[in-house]
């Protein structure tokens, strides 16, 4: 457990190692966060959930990091305004970088001694909430970079979402009931309970992600400017948005696109999977995509139980799973039969934000390895666009 | 089928009657329409859906108004902004009432003659879209009568919701695999098909409706200044809208709450159901009453196939399933597995609307009684209280 | 007086004499009133600050309309909130005549007894008022019936703007020590005074004003494309509103210009002065002008002093000084050296709303005759549109 | 010129000595602009108009930052978004130190050379350009920190207003034609000129700026709550932006007040002329003293003419004419009669924004004291509060 808190907290160290502490501070949008904010609420966490509860002694760094640190946890208290995150200039990033290192000190020290579960747990917690802030910290910083008119690079050897390995075509599966939800030893997220039984009926999921070259495709016919795709709150968000493209993508003057990455700007890549769309579009793609292609008809988002229970089974065929992005899916964030949030703070983790949002499941090329699993559910608003978002088609069968 | 239609057609009628000219040309929030919109537009579905396809020598009664009275028939072509429906202030109402009149003779003699499938699923649709417009009628004038500060009476004689005749306590129900959707022989909407299978566990149903008096208490204990009872976005939107009551609740200036209704302003009733209540609203007094009422440990919103299920059986104790308020369910407004949307332009009318919405079961004092069945699926956003709105609890059974 | 309160109440009733309840109940705009607000209002206005105050055994014609009616009057207690002028149905249009009807009978009796110079002023102040209504009905009409897609006229026979007469080139004024204010016996508002030396520097005033040829060049020569015509905030409002034309001019299938009027649709007329036009877009034409046409070097907007001084003697050559436009000047509405307002309620007509306002003179084809002067001082802020507003050129002379 | 050169140069860099590379980052709102920017942009003027047109063989340092550090010149080309500058953190400072270093050089170089009356112009233009910068650097870092609720010190010997001395009471003035404007040598901007005649009549001018002390009283009056001290659009800013005090003062717990400064907060003094003030508070403050304040009959802002006027001569008795605060006049920003601005991209520095602005005269606390005249003109919106803005009261005499 020391090992793997060690080895976790020097991640997000080596994630911003390559960032001045200009790129640190700012906040490119209200739903953004500075770097420099991830940094310090993470450590916020293990000092606010593990420390003040464990450490004998406590005494907290700075006790007005305990306000100006807290995200959303109303149980703590008062928290600072998310959207004015990035008007924080001190402390400094030196000052979050000491803040790290003498909470990963007396972290270290509550570890060397005894352990209950229940401080296992919130260790186990905090170093999840870690992973999450690693892949939220890039996807923040790519939008920020990606205000920038330069093009600036983030890192020349950022990774690059999983390829699809030539996979093609479907993958069926039966109907029936099914388990589903987390039912192992290991780690999962409340919203991932209970394990719980479904009925599913007869489909197909596609063995590879929507592709750039798919997309360019949709984009030629006419796809954004086609009220017949689109959901009616879709196409009101086209509209008043100017949505033409996905996030992050741009027409140079002769029409061809370049996408902006991790990497900086380059050519779009027809076998890479297609990144930065919205639920809207995802589900837009998949209507026009089953109206004017035969092989398609019925293409649909697939249901998270659908994906769950193929990607839980070995041999099912399917490519990209995770490593590549995040998949929307045809179904709302809500509670399972039974659902019950932790208690304290940390039941504020997931419940309270069931509503108006999609389920996405698998992992993008930001997403730790360790850090997705089957079960895992990860949500956002229907326009969200500047997570690392894709899409898996998937159809009924007879 | 033609006593029908004129039957239907006359109630609707009927309904303005109390009206001057004035109230039902003003639109008094983007949300709502202007009652002669109603009376217009439900008259258009009729020339545009059922004449132009079935009427011999057809020719439109103005053809300006095939653009001007579309809702949101992007098959059908341009339509004339939402927002902006109350700066139409000619055609007048008198114009308006001779289009209905000239239309409902045309119906007339179209139903006296031969009669075919498609025409009367059309006429059918015509007649069911009626009658939801009846109840929305009523909505947008009771919003429009109370941003007057006069307090002004729609009619003294205004239907009131059906009261909880005593019933208290809860009904409950096993788990296991039941059937949901319309399956049987008359109309329903393509958004209750298809009828399909679906897993329920044990649970309970509370006999009545939340009512004043229960709301009075969530009120006075500071339910709404309490983020703990709250989802994320009702906390925001709580402290946003600066909400204190439900819509259409006003203290007067000794403290004591006045409700406006189409009866005008009345005193709090506490056996009355609450109604004008947002899907946050509900939520969040389900939270508070599992909190804080021993009888009542998990109390939640039902589910939709909870609630279709219970109340499509005899017997199952439950009083104000319809007559009373829109239920707010636990479930987002999603397709059915399997879901195919009616052909043509009659397929804009529910499934582009299946993303941020959630389902409301039941039906309201200002419901048809003959527009309302178990399987019925009314939908809104969370934030909605301009309806008839009201809550049933539910609750996990062990 | 009794005869001229008559007539100009009459005239008032005559405007709305082509409009159905419908007409007069709508608001299409926050900064725009209903016809049948005006109505009231300007019979709240007798009612509160006349009879109220000089009426033997006052008895209002329903004590709710003091608050209903008020538009801006602090002093006189709480106000219905503008933008929601146009929800207000009730009372209808009918009431509202049966409240002119009883406060035009209560006031002929007062002007029939004893008078008193306070009383008179009163009157007069309340005469002034309602034929500056008599004009704002008009513009706040045209705005609501430019909203509907069918283009319907107010009146065939409404009034056309003053023609230029053949006037062309410029007229030119000595510079020196000028007086300007009102100083003569008859009525005028306290921002007309008190009357006071002014500068002039030589000068010369266009004859005519720009009419809707010059402005057709202006636009055909890129004017709302180009930033070097605009004031800063100027460009910033032309860009965001997404401004191409004056207000109420619409380009068909072909490219030709029409103008919605008080008559309905119309082509493009050369000779007819433009109207709907921003301060800003005043502005840029002067200076596009000033760059363009030698004739025209130094074009700019005369100042209000420039203006009054010219229209104030007789000779001096100008056309259109009234009955066409509301001619923008340069010079921001300011008090005048000494300038004091009106005791009481009255002092809140003009004083307070001294800031960030551009003054403009003369008088437009809905003024009343009787209701201008060369001191009347006009004003709207630089963005308003929706009045009749036009230009006159003017430069400084070596 | 070269030694002036340098000096300038030099103290801007000593202004943002204290500060963090994340402080100069940072743009807290649209109006304001990050530190880092000040620094490129005064640069970018000096490459843009200086070494460009006269450096022989230019080369610029990056050909991106023609485009990225350009304010509001249209004439140069096109400009980053203003409310983006915050995004850009790359170039990060040290890029834009050595961005200054070598165009500093290369200055110093040119300055050496031949010298040619444009060329000393546009330099010394560049110089004032530089010290404006050098204030608003100051007043957006001090909104900035004002963000922190850690309360952070810029300088803890950041200069202080200049005090009163003990000036009280009234300064008289006649009447009569002066003139105004800069008449003599030395560097002025082209909205200094023409110097003109105009009329002034009987006057009195505060011999002191209104102070702390003095605007608790106005608070304490209820002056914030009282419509009857408010210009209409004044009344609308307090209620909509909940104004209750002057920027930057902050209620305790105790309900003491506290004013955040570049020292930091600290306790309301008395004797310390009122900063950060709007017109439209400046205007209530007026309106209210002269209701009731027997000695102050008449109270309100001075007009610029008188202001120029009493600071141009000398023994007028006027304290802090500089020093402490940009002084609110009751002068809207227009031309002066004959203004003609400045030939090429220099003619956008004034004369665009020339509506809806307020003159302030004087010169604050944060101006450089070479940097102010007589008949310097300042001017902001009427509801701008950032800058360090105060207010010395007028009266009218018999």
């Amino acid at each position: 457990m020391l090992h793997r808190f060690l080895t976790t907290r020097a991640r997000t160290l080596a994630l911003v190692a390559p960032l001045s502490d200009e790129d640190c501070q700012v906040q490119s949008m209200p739903d953004a966060s500075p770097a420099k904010w991830h940094l310090a609420h993470t450590t916020w966490f293990f000092e606010t959930f593990v420390l003040e509860a464990h450490e004998r002694g406590f005494r907290p760094f700075e006790p007005a990091f305990r306000v100006l640190f807290n995200s959303y946890y109303n149980t703590v208290g008062d928290k600072h305004p998310r959207p004015q995150r990035g008007l924080v200039t001190r402390p400094g990033l030196a000052t979050v970088r000491a803040y790290r290192a003498q909470v990963d000190e007396r972290m270290a020290r509550l570890l060397d001694g005894p352990r209950t579960p229940a401080l296992d747990h919130m260790v186990e917690l905090g170093l999840q909430h870690e992973q999450q802030h690693q892949e939220l910290l890039l996807t923040d910083l790519l939008h920020l970079l990606s205000c920038n008119p330069l093009g600036p690079v983030y890192d020349a050897d950022a990774p690059l979402p999983a390829g699809s390995g030539g996979a093609e075509g479907w993958a069926t599966f039966d109907g029936g009931i099914v388990e589903i939800g987390h039912g192992g030893p290991g780690f999962c997220f409340d919203n991932e309970q209970p394990r719980h039984r479904t009925l599913l009926e007869p489909h197909a999921l596609a063995r590879r992600l929507v592709d750039e070259g798919d997309w360019r495709a949709f984009i030629d016919d006419g796809g954004y400017r086609d009220p017949r795709w689109w959901l009616s709150a879709g196409w009101d968000w086209v509209q008043q948005q100017h949505i033409e493209a996905p996030l992050h993508w741009r027409q140079d003057g002769d029409g061809a696109w370049q996408v902006f990455t991790l990497r900086g700007l380059r050519p779009l890549q027809a076998a890479s999977p297609v990144l930065h769309i919205s639920c809207y579009e995802a589900d837009a793609y998949a209507r026009w995509r089953a109206a004017t292609d035969a092989t398609c008809a019925g293409a649909r988002l697939p249901t998270e139980a659908e994906w769950e229970s193929a990607a839980a089974r070995s041999g099912s065929g399917l490519a990209q799973c995770t490593g590549a992005a995040w998949q929307w899916t045809a179904s709302p964030y809500v509670a399972y039969p039974g659902f019950k949030p932790w208690a304290g703070a940390a039941g504020e983790y997931n419940g309270k934000f069931m509503i108006n949002q999609q389920v996405l499941r698998g992992g993008s090329l930001a997403t730790p390895a360790s850090h997705t699993r089957p079960s895992y559910r990860n949500f956002f608003p229907a326009d969200a666009r500047w997570q690392f978002t894709g899409l898996r088609l998937a159809r009924d069968l007879g």
